[in-house]
């Protein structure tokens, strides 16, 4: 396409990309983790990039967020303490805080510059940033884990880039092995899982296998649309070791004090029955 | 992007575009109707674009075929007689035609060139052409349906190309109640209905209503995710006079005796859960 006024992203291995029209680009910086990128579009609010991928944009975050953050905390009986590893946008962070049963929730993002700029061109998405319950620390998200008092976490949302560069080892047996140790008997992890066409039997597969062998037992794959991600089709992964995450508090959930733009609680049902070609690549 | 091996589709009133990754143009013709090009893509099999818009891949059309059909087939208490408006590509007919109730299956499309080009480089998609119960006729599917014994027709599946051109006229309330007249007391009609995120509040809502002046009553619209459609998320929306679209067939499909890649049965029921946002927008 021979038009300087899109921002094109490039999907190589499947030969496809996606493209946003631009009115100007906000602003630009090399943080020390990666290139950081803000436009503005011309018909979904602001962008933001990082190191040339899709991050966020205002038209259709809620899809994404809204996922990685209502169906696990309807999931766990009471959560109460949540850690966001990632998310710096802090639009996930937000959605937590919806839960009047959350007391504290943590927000660690290894690059401080994504929240200072999300706070400038995402103010919606930080609208909750100076709830009392939100907690920062900008780090290592995998130090911090290994850090957290054993057992002392109810929900670990893994709200990552893809797994090469900086987020590859919040992938592995390592890092599930530390999040299992944070986590209450009642424990529940969940991570952004990549794309269901191109990785049901590659990133997801391989996930969950390193889930299980870190000691994970139940795990529940949500597809769900993101319209600037590889193939406009997303998921996330909830994972415990002791408690059901086909199940969840689907009267709670119906009767939310909150409102939300995608999420509803039959939605949430509706989203664990997977497709008949990932039923067969997950065995779940 | 200045990059020549890329098809790109700009969707202008929404300032996003998608591209596929092309190794060779197979084919370029003007019909009767419309522009038609072939190409073989790098990692999404072959693709067929009209006038300009990307209208199927081998790689993903599963999806819309599949939900296309097979709800409103496992809906329809016992259907035998199907007609396909559109749907040139086969890949609709394909799927009507795994159920042994179907005893009458039709392909009416305006453009022969469309289904010849797809025998030709679509072979998997046009490999039930031969079933005994299927049927061809090419031209106007407005006359052909207006032409029907009324009452003679349990599904009609409309599958067509965007509201504008020449699938204009079938998103209105004359086409409707043409609909109407030829379906069974128990028909249902199935619309393939554009993008939720981006026509929630626009076509599919103004369909719907042209539906409802037309003398339906009930209706269910399904969302489901289409990678090379505008924002990778895509619908259909089934009407009935007199039957509930919201039940089906459950055990059927649960049961059914043909393979499928994306359908089943609570798959199915899923998709019937609406996000938020569309429940709001459609007041289904």
């Amino acid at each position: 396409m021979n038009n300087d006024s899109f921002f094109t992203e490039i999907w190589t291995p499947e030969g496809s990309a996606f493209s946003l029209e631009i009115e100007e680009k906000l602003h630009e910086e090399q943080s020390e983790f990666q290139k950081i990128e803000i436009y503005r579009t011309r018909h979904w609010g602001n962008l933001m990039v990082l190191d040339g991928c899709y991050m966020v944009t205002d038209r259709d975050n809620f899809l994404y967020h809204e996922m990685m953050t209502h169906p696990v905390l309807f999931t766990h009986t009471n959560p109460r303490k949540v850690v966001v590893i990632g998310g710096g946008d802090c639009g996930a962070l937000k959605e937590v805080l919806k839960h009047p049963n959350v007391t504290e929730a943590w927000q660690v993002e290894i690059d401080e510059r994504v929240t200072r700029l999300s706070e400038q061109y995402f103010p919606d998405l930080c609208s909750s940033n100076s709830d009392p319950r939100a907690h920062f620390y900008f780090g290592d998200g995998i130090q911090w884990i290994k850090d957290a008092e054993p057992g002392s976490i109810d929900i670990i949302i893994v709200d990552s880039t893809d797994p090469v560069g900086p987020a590859e080892g919040l992938f592995n047996k390592a890092f599930f092995e530390t999040c299992l140790r944070a986590l209450g008997d009642n424990g529940i992890l969940v991570q952004q899982s990549e794309s269901p066409l191109f990785h049901s039997q590659t990133i997801i597969r391989d996930m969950i296998a390193e889930m299980r062998q870190a000691g994970f037992c139940h795990f529940q794959t949500l597809p769900f649309p993101q319209p600037i991600y590889p193939s406009g089709w997303w998921s996330c992964t909830m994972a415990s070791k002791n408690v059901s995450v086909n199940e969840f508090r689907y009267d709670h959930a119906q009767e939310k004090v909150f409102a939300t733009h995608y999420y509803n609680a039959d939605l949430h049902r509706g989203a664990m029955a997977l497709p008949e070609f990932m039923k067969r690549d997950l065995e779940q």
